[in-house]
């Protein structure tokens, strides 16, 4: 029997019946609604999907219903029915039915625990009205749908600038024409995902697609004017008006039924399952949303809701149900999102992260086209990578940029999962054709980066305070400052010399001042360092990424 | 000192001259030109890259010239200097001077061999003419552009359907409009690389771009005709005329001057280096397209001339040869080339390869889109996995499709390297946003589907000689069936139950007769074939990948 009918549920209740023929398989689903995908809501409201029906049917147009698991899947899913209480001892559970308001008593041999997630609740009051919005249900995408079809939405604010955030502000924005505000308390979009200085790249790119970005903003209250529309209060008292709002703060896991039936629960809030994904009753597994993950990098409790994780999970429980023996090892925090043109991905840990939990970490930086610049229709990307000095374990990779950012981040992952190091990085065997690649990966670029950093070149992040009182040697072409020139600012000196002039004009810079190295992308920036350091310079830095991660 | 200027070469020399300060570095060029994209070649003829300075130029334009390495660099680049002979007891050199004519002698300390390939010979006699060409050189592939631009081709013949010859039937095509007739000895395009099953669905599509293609077929003479133009006589006696003839027979390791010094060659041709990339001579190294590689996956020697791994390779000579111990431990062969709107990526062993080496392989196959189906704007690609059925060690990946297939390759290719399993598959932790991906990876898929091979579904490929005699259980929906039916033919009995059907309607099929279940991309067969095993059915076969891989 199994609780819960959005991902997990219906995965695991799939791959059982396929598994095990004549098994009995009951599945509960509190809302009427069965197996849609949740994670395709930002883009049904943004108008890029038709109805909403599109994400709660197969790719061949048939809606995935009662009748559908029924006769396709080969299991009974009764939809409006409400797990209220697992009595662990007799092994039932009490569902109560909305349709007719009764409470029936089920029993189970195995159970399973699908709850998912629910929309934090905010830290501030909030009034009561439509026009105020978790996006969490499907009835929300719906309601946000219709009123922005219908041009009932001229203004929006989003508060939280997380993955649904960020998602949200396009749908708003990009299809609609809606004035967005995003409002995040922390200084940087998609907190924990990315660095402050990873996160300024898709900032730069929200503002130019002319949504206003408040961060670390507190919103004290959100409140109604006298026509009903929402307001919401900044901490510093400052009011803005909106016709919509949505509260994006985040997903908790919905735990309630699990801990009233004394199932052990993480510290992060998820109900604790065992690498088979078994809670503390053996006969009692969880998966999706409702479970904490283990993280493989930092070796701790991790909350980490996605569909990708909850599909894995529902198929392990079928395995082990069906008498397999199948392992869930953990996660290493695989994320992407699409904000705009920019496509943003990231997996291990940031920087930021890896301090905080106490692990020894450095960072490299590199913009790099993602095809050989001299093929037609290149994007380019910037990557932050964040490894161990000490042993060379891999950390964590940042990506954000128009270039194909996926099959980089899905690289490091799987070098992540079996903890990889620079060599294995280096030792990296890509596909290579010019439309598809370069001669060397990204991957590779950085790993040997990192060669450079140990031999004493110093690289800083592009996006935060840069040195003062330096020189700023720029090793672009002439033709290249002049289009996008280094910001000038107080106490900086700005000098341009081409990396291939460096050697002959050494004599112009002054070996006794900080020299802070800029070009495009890196490679220029870097060769230039080791040319000043062979010839005696001690006071070099450069700039990460180049001006393709600092200004574009 | 290095010999042969155009990637490992300078790729080493540049590395080595960042490492150690103040070396005395010196690359002999037999050519004028150096460290150009060879790979690009294809894209320079087609008119894609407008000069072919783009190809020997810095992303910022500037030539990579004899100053460049120099001044940028810091090494020194001798061009039109053909290195005749290695003396290893003087360690020196026989360097012919091209411009000069002249004859030096050149000592070195550590010697590093990166001479390429060169064209294989053809194995039939070939007339001497310019419109003849081995596209090879810069010359060969300036000359052809010239000639195209100039509207003096209007037909070609390429002999070879390898990565080089596939690539040139889309720059002939597509851009010049040439009628073009593609000759392959082999069954099939891209040999040794593609199982003939998977190369089945890149012909449609190279026939769909109205390329002749002639498969199967030995060339027996190339001569002229009265007015010079070259005539490609076939050994059936037929005899095609062109305006311009390609030989695209692959290429072969550059060694005479190895042979000549004593140094030891591998069975494949290549020079023989072990992991450091050392020769049999302790001071010489080798690498680029003139070495040959370890197989990883066979144990084997193998010969894989790749400008990516003559750019790593010359990362691991430098790093040796600066002091560092560093390896270059194998390949693992991965592939990527375009043809027409097609990506055809592969990596590891094809079925072919596998049983070839004696190695015990199975393989199954799948349809997926690169999106979620709701999301707009979705590509497909077929794959097809071959891998071990007793410890389910992965050998092999080929993918063929409009949708994003690089990912899956390099990730494949990761797990290869690290000789991969199944379950290393089934755990893999892919980046999930539904404008990048489905919530399972089709590399989780695939290697699901080889659960359900383990438990007696027996897969077929989608493009083989397919049962006779069979039902032909389509479980599609009505519409799709009309819009791309199943080729009825003799002995086959086509019958249309959608999946949601089967359980009611299972009394029509026949348990006696084998039955052959057709959907569009695979998920439905499997999901049909449960059905009837769990009825009992023991004669049930399944097309894999379904009419997406066996007819689009």
């Amino acid at each position: 029997m199994i609780i819960g009918g959005v991902a997990a549920g219906p995965k695991t209740a799939a791959t059982l019946a396929r598994r095990l023929k004549g098994a009995s398989i009951t599945l509960f689903q509190k809302e009427e609604m069965i197996s849609y995908a949740t994670c395709g809501m930002p883009y049904f409201a943004s108008g890029d999907i038709d109805t909403f029906g599109k994400l709660n049917e197969t790719s061949y147009e048939v809606p995935r219903d009662v009748d559908f698991f029924r006769k396709t899947k080969g299991f009974e899913v009764v939809t409006g029915a409400e797990v209220t209480a697992i009595d662990r001892e007799k092994k039932t559970v009490t569902v109560r039915l909305h349709s007719s308001g009764e409470t029936i008593e089920h029993g189970y041999g195995k159970l399973i625990i699908a709850t998912g997630s629910d929309a934090n609740k905010p830290p501030f009051p909030v009034a009561e009205s439509p026009l105020i919005s978790q996006f969490k249900r499907p009835e929300d995408a719906i309601a946000f749908r219709k009123a922005a079809q219908q041009g009932q939405v001229g203004k929006t604010v989003i508060v939280g600038a997380g993955l649904i955030g960020c998602e949200l502000a396009e749908a708003c924005t990009a299809m609609w024409g809606i004035e967005t505000v995003l409002v995040e308390r922390e200084k940087q979009l998609l907190p924990y995902v990315l660095d402050p200085d990873m996160s300024a790249i898709a900032e730069r790119e929200v503002r130019r697609q002319d949504v206003e970005l408040r961060l670390g903003a507190e919103v004290s209250e959100i409140k109604l004017d006298d026509d009903g529309s929402p307001v919401v209060i900044l901490s510093g008292g400052e009011s803005i008006s909106a016709d919509y709002v949505f509260l994006c703060l985040g997903v908790h896991p919905v735990t309630a039924l699990a801990k009233d039936a004394g199932l052990a629960i993480g510290d992060t809030g998820g109900i604790s399952v065992n690498t088979r994904m078994q809670t503390s009753d053996p006969d009692i597994y969880a998966g999706g949303d409702c479970v904490e993950s283990y993280n493989l990098i930092t070796g701790k409790s991790i909350y980490m809701p996605m569909g990708s994780l909850a599909n894995r999970h529902g198929r392990v429980i079928a395995e082990n149900l069906a008498g397999n023996d199948c392992e869930f090892r953990g996660v290493v925090g695989a994320f992407l999102v699409k904000i705009f043109d920019l496509n943003v991905g990231a997996v291990g840990l940031s920087q930021g992260v890896a301090e905080t939990a106490g692990i020894k970490a450095v960072s490299v930086w590199g913009s790099f086209p993602d095809k050989p610049d001299y093929y037609p229709e290149f994007s380019t990307m910037s990557l932050k990578m964040t490894y161990d000095p000490e042993g060379g374990r891999l950390l964590g990779l940042q990506a954000v940029g128009r270039g194909d950012i996926c099959r980089r981040v899905d690289v490091f992952s799987s070098f992540l999962q079996r903890n990889g190091t620079l060599e294995d990085l280096l030792d990296f065997e890509q596909g290579y054709a010019p439309p598809y690649s370069e001669a060397l990966d990204p991957l590779h670029n950085l790993a040997s980066v990192t060669a450079a950093r140990k031999r004493g070149c110093v690289f800083i992040s592009p996006n935060s305070d840069h040195p003062r009182d330096a020189i700023y040697l720029d090793v672009r072409e002439p033709e290249e400052v002049s289009s996008e020139p280094w910001p000038s600012s107080e106490g900086i000196e700005l000098l341009n010399i081409p990396l291939n002039d460096l050697r002959d004009r050494i004599g112009e810079l002054d070996s006794g001042r900080k020299i802070c190295i800029v070009c495009r992308r890196g490679p220029r920036s870097y060769q230039a360092a080791v040319i000043l350091q062979q010839a005696g310079f001690d006071n070099v830095v450069l700039i990460g990424g180049g001006t393709q991660a600092a200004l574009s």
